[in-house]
């Protein structure tokens, strides 16, 4: 059946799965919601209120197309960040600028090198346009910078991803270590440094701005911090000519003007990210308390989630992820060699941890009896 | 400067413009906003009631990302055209549809067919993948089946676009005749039937629903009838196998919630597409009595606008539409040869055709002293 339809020979291959399974496939096959929604690194405090309220002003305006320019919004960025408007790229969230950035650096069979364990939907992307991907297993849970640097250089990349605060363990470089790993990169190698954590990070963790290197585009979102994640607007920074090349690949027309609306109105309100960010890091630390009374080890984190380690093996921390499913929590965990042994869990308002502090030696009594 | 960052050789050939420059940059650079929005095809008479209530409803909810499986508007859909929801793909506007289909069906160096004047974001995608575009002028002011047909033959082409109705032209085939071209195609090539202006049309002119062709993927929107083209949610309906295909490469978090939650609200509000379809016919009616009252000819329509016959060449044309720009009223006009002596104008609400009207005469008065 797979070839009756005339796809590409590279189409072919691909399989047709989605990276991440929904919490809403979930809910559907279980037959009941979830009551704690803290699996995905979504923000559930929620967007600003200026946020809300240019989304309801906005809505009778949907007829129209958005500004394929996103002049408004880049103009907003670049005096947030002291650059010029020409430094941004706007895409349909980091995920969608990432897949255009494999398209524009890629060509199919060229290694493209990320960490074993981190972002599903990068590789994705560079499956999906033929490039192959070229895996470094984290070192004490932190991308390993050095391994990195060697596996560019070895398979001449033309592109290698590092996020920082990482995903899915929460942690992170100090910004001098990923500065020093920008100027060990040979120059025909494209960094992504996804940066959609970067908010919540200790000070000190991002490098400051410095566009001057046309090899280095960092990505940004207003998924997160901003609690926007459900629509869609992320953004890059880079050198001029460098995010110019977006316009060569993007879908001009692809923001929805709902989200440009959005985006510029949280941007304003930095009263409420302060409020988030201060949220998050509270939640973080009871995140902690709650897998330290249950005998487990919380990893440190920059993130807006707590990477907790089960202290056994990958298929203890899969029961313990499905009990505490079974129980109406959604959380999630990486299945990669090495750490697989943690659940990970998102900051998000009281009732829901409370409901997960409930739950979790539920979980972890019914996955000991498992063995 | 254009070769200091390492793209593809694809990518470093591709321009960095947009295929549409959007009213927004063009108020910007006028320094006034526009006062008659009737350019872009969009619809000025909006999106249902019932859409915004649900936009407002779920604006507080954007932290969350969207159903990746989109199943309640497939449902919705299904139920809609009684077919299934395996038969539908959900994408972020017909233009991402359209990217990803070009990313699926051709390898770089293949002919792609379209007509000379039709879609220019068709025609970015098939560039964007490294397609060779073959063109076939139209005839009559019709998208050429027999001319398409016979590219297609000539070529080997793994994929044809077909607007019915068609932009930029506003006109339309009888569905008879494109189940024939349908039926004529190779069983290799791909066929992608635009239907964005489907709901206008007159009676009979989609083809009846037949997803039984793995060859054929029909694409629809609401952003047209619908007024949601800010929100970019567009959908295939195809063979199950096919419409599967596009879950290989798709971004499979990139709808926004706030699409989903308005397309499933709009869906269900039978009563406004039918004032809007009501409202577009006697708007159409209304763009022809204008022109002709102008000694110009009205081309007849089955979408939300009208094609203007200026009835000189494709300079006149063009003075007349920057003589309506120059008054504030946005209206656009394809540059192909042989259609490039139209202008097109927009259905829209009273006020903004009121000002087409005053300020016609004036622009076709200084168009003509341009001699």
């Amino acid at each position: 059946m797979a070839h009756t339809i005339p796809l590409t020979p590279l189409a072919a291959t691909l399989p047709d799965t989605v990276p991440f399974v929904g919490p809403e496939a979930q809910e559907r096959k279980r037959g009941r919601p979830f009551r704690a929604r803290i699996g995905a690194n979504e923000n559930g405090f929620g967007p600003s209120p200026a946020a809300v309220a240019a989304m309801r002003a906005a809505a009778p305006e949907m007829w129209k197309y958005c500004d394929p320019e996103n002049h408004e919004l880049k103009a907003a960025l670049a005096a947030r960040y002291r650059i010029s408007p020409a430094e941004f790229a706007i895409g349909e969230g980091i995920d969608g600028l990432l897949g255009l950035t494999v398209r524009l650096f890629v060509e199919p069979g060229q290694a493209v090198v990320t960490s074993l364990g981190a972002y599903p939907t990068f590789n994705y992307h560079v499956a999906g346009f033929g490039g192959r991907l070229v895996t470094v297993p984290y070192r004490q849970d932190r991308e390993d910078l050095e391994g990195l640097l060697e596996a560019v250089r070895r398979e001449e990349a033309p592109l290698v991803y590092l996020a920082n605060p990482d995903n899915p363990m929460g942690s992170w470089w100090p910004a001098g270590d990923v500065a020093a790993f920008i100027d060990a990169l040979p120059p025909m190698t494209m960094l992504v440094l996804d940066e959609a954590y970067g908010e919540t990070a200790p000070d000190g963790t991002m490098p400051p701005l410095d566009t001057s290197r046309p090899n280095v585009i960092r990505m940004r979102t207003f998924s997160k911090a901003y609690g926007l994640a459900g629509l869609r607007c992320g953004y890059a920074i880079g050198h001029p000519e460098t995010v110019r090349a977006y316009d060569k690949v993007r879908n001009h027309f692809g923001m929805t003007r709902m989200a440009q609306a959005a985006a510029l109105a949280a941007l304003s309100d930095g009263d409420h990210l302060a409020s988030v960010i201060a949220q998050t890091a509270a939640c973080r630390v009871r995140i902690g308390e709650i897998a330290r009374g249950n005998g487990l080890s919380p990893l440190p984190s920059a993130t807006n989630f707590v990477a907790i380690d089960c202290g056994r093996d990958g298929a203890f921390a899969l029961a313990v992820m499905q009990g505490l499913i079974a129980r109406d929590v959604f959380v999630r965990k990486t299945m990669a060699p090495g750490l697989d042994r943690t659940i990970r869990i998102s900051a998000g308002p009281d009732p829901e941890i409370d409901l997960f502090e409930e739950m979790l030696p539920q979980a972890l009594a019914e996955a000991g009896r498992l063995d």
